[in-house]
């Protein structure tokens, strides 16, 4: 099983972007503009209308510099002033990590903003999307992201957590909230969710425009379960199930305004998150009522016949994927514990009467576009009764 | 005036680094470990016991490689499998901005977390301080961070700042505190204090401690000045001025539970951010009764006699150096309207009645280990009435 969740984990993640390689290059739209992930003030790196990334930088000694991004390299070339420049092929809407490479050296863009991924801060861009607006910084009333240090005996040492509260919270100090518990992925950490996946937009937009019911989200990093950082051949589930529901809930109730029980708590995370946030409802059906899998396996009939307390216990299921996700299932289905067809077994929980939802981003890969669009469809699902 | 400030920034900016430039290349003692200001898991860069940094980064087809830190560039040596590694010489206790040069192009080091300053986000490096135990994270109650968002119409946009409240101010919710507005230097940004400064852990170690008075701290953007980015030509105050006294101030006494008076209400600034401090507390006594400059001019007589009401209004004046800055001193004095000697105007200020401090943290220039423990000196002093 370990092994399986391995190799399972390597075909997502690899495939995500070769599938432009063999776009052709043919004539560019000169169209480009700075991305708004750009460091103030910074020209490069630039998208065009088409989704390309332009990278730009000044290295009049090097002997060859390329942008890699979406796991393919391109070319810069140099002018007579030393600065090299060059253009990726179109890029899905979204965010992506990328690198430049100077002379055998990977190295961030000095241009970009930094975003932890890929097991590394480094590098990241948005292409901008047509559905952006949902993310978009509005002039609506702004929640707040709050890093808290929370003590966590099981590894003897404080956490960082980053908490959403809802724009009303700090006005209304009677009203009590739901909580959301969210993970990031592989080679992530809790900065996910706040940086590339612009939660705190996402729910400020959703709550100005009467969407949803206001929530208090947690963040925190899923890594526990290696001694070496990074490490999945030894996944285990329980110690970062012991610093969550054992560490981090306690906690927060206590900390913050919460409904403090099992209907007003639910749990999501995309791909990694995703499998731990199904391993540990499974085991914690009293604690939490509302899962969340971005990109991140199923609940299959079995997890229901498994797990007698399913029916009852669980008020909603919700299941998704970026499409291109989908259309690479389409020739290697998933297999395994974490496995099975997603839409499949949505249907089949469905017939069981389980609350089920299963979303697809349209466009998207095992991307954060994909898990941005997720959680907009997630969130107005939660906490309804 | 406009030009003398240029001047004098210049001048501070410049003098922090070239001091060490003739130390001459003797043993050096092979005690490296990473930095504290590493990515996660990354070996380097590292430091020894005389506070050198030890810089190595794979670059196999580069034919230079060097670190730039504290304005000298140091030259790496490539091994037989293409990684080049190098030494600089012994650097100050405390936080420094780096970066490497690989074939004429400056770039973050990969193995770095990054920091905003000197107009980037780029790398920074941490130098173990014999006093480094004020700013550790301790077992102690912690309190928080919070990013805020709030409107700003003469900006026309939201802002951004960083909210500290102490570890009780979400126990106890009938409880009010005083506010500290604690603003960053030229080329740096909101994320300096919380991040550069470890000011939470600061402030949790002084109140786990009884030292200090809990209360609030406020850091936003002080760059307002111009639209041009990182313009100090035409400096002109009343922009940021606009935002923090009629935007910020407001919107922080309704959205949290501050003593919402004059004599609850702080400014403090390093740097420019103490020039912003000096120029608005003297325009606005009526909402400010602390005053902070940590290298960054100072209060003398003439500011009192030009002010009539500064002594009944003003319940502490607070100023500090590193003190390297206080030596280069000796050769060039401080002139203008943000200059005079800090410590004979400290003296005169002291004999007029005023509620004066004057500190100089040892062994340090213009950077952010004399910025923590001035935060460290100051904290105790506010609010005590």
């Amino acid at each position: 099983m370990k092994q399986k969740l391995l190799s399972y984990l390597i075909i997502v993640f690899s495939c995500s972007g070769t599938c432009l390689a063999q776009d052709v290059q043919t004539e560019i739209i000169e169209d480009f503009k700075p991305a708004t992930t750009n460091q103030p003030g910074r020209d490069y790196p630039q998208v065009n209308s088409e989704g390309r990334v332009r990278a730009s930088i000044l290295a009049p000694e090097a002997y060859r510099v390329q942008i890699d991004i979406s796991a393919v390299k391109y070319d810069l070339i140099k002018d007579t002033s030393g600065v090299w420049t060059g253009d990726s092929n179109p890029q899905d809407e979204g965010f992506h990590y990328y690198q430049l490479w100077i002379d055998g050296a990977a190295v961030p863009d000095p241009g970009s903003l930094y975003f932890y991924g890929a097991m590394r801060c480094g590098s990241g861009i948005d292409i901008p999307a047509k559905d952006q607006d949902f993310y978009a910084l509005k002039n609506v009333p702004h929640g707040q992201i709050r890093q808290i240090l929370f003590p966590s005996n099981s590894t003897n040492t404080s956490r960082r957590a980053y908490v959403y509260t809802p724009p009303d919270y700090d006005r209304n100090l009677t009203k009590r909230y739901p909580v959301l518990y969210l993970q990031h992925g592989w080679g992530e950490d809790e900065t996910g969710w706040p940086n590339q996946g612009k939660t705190n937009l996402i729910m400020d937009n959703l709550i100005a425009e009467g969407k949803i019911r206001p929530f208090i989200i947690v963040m925190t990093y899923g890594m526990t379960n290696d001694t070496k950082i990074g490490g999945l051949r030894n996944f285990d589930i329980k110690p970062f199930q012991t610093v969550l529901v054992d560490e981090l809930i306690p906690y927060i109730d206590v900390h913050f305004r919460t409904l403090p029980d099992q209907p007003h708590r639910a749990m999501a995370g995309l791909s990694m998150g995703g499998f731990e946030t199904r391993l540990i409802i499974l085991e914690n059906l009293d604690t939490f009522s509302h899962i969340g899998l971005f990109s991140g396996g199923s609940i299959s009939p079995d997890d229901i016949k498994n797990t007698p307390s399913f029916k009852d216990k669980v008020k909603l299921v919700f299941i998704s994927y970026g499409s291109r996700e989908i259309e690479s299932m389409k020739n290697r289905p998933p297999r395994g514990p974490f496995g099975g067809d997603p839409k499949e077994n949505i249907d089949a929980i469905l017939k069981e009467g389980i609350n089920a939802h299963f979303y697809v981003s349209p466009n998207t890969a095992h991307e954060w576009q994909s898990w941005r669009r997720s959680l907009r469809e997630f969130a107005p699902l939660l906490f309804r009764e």
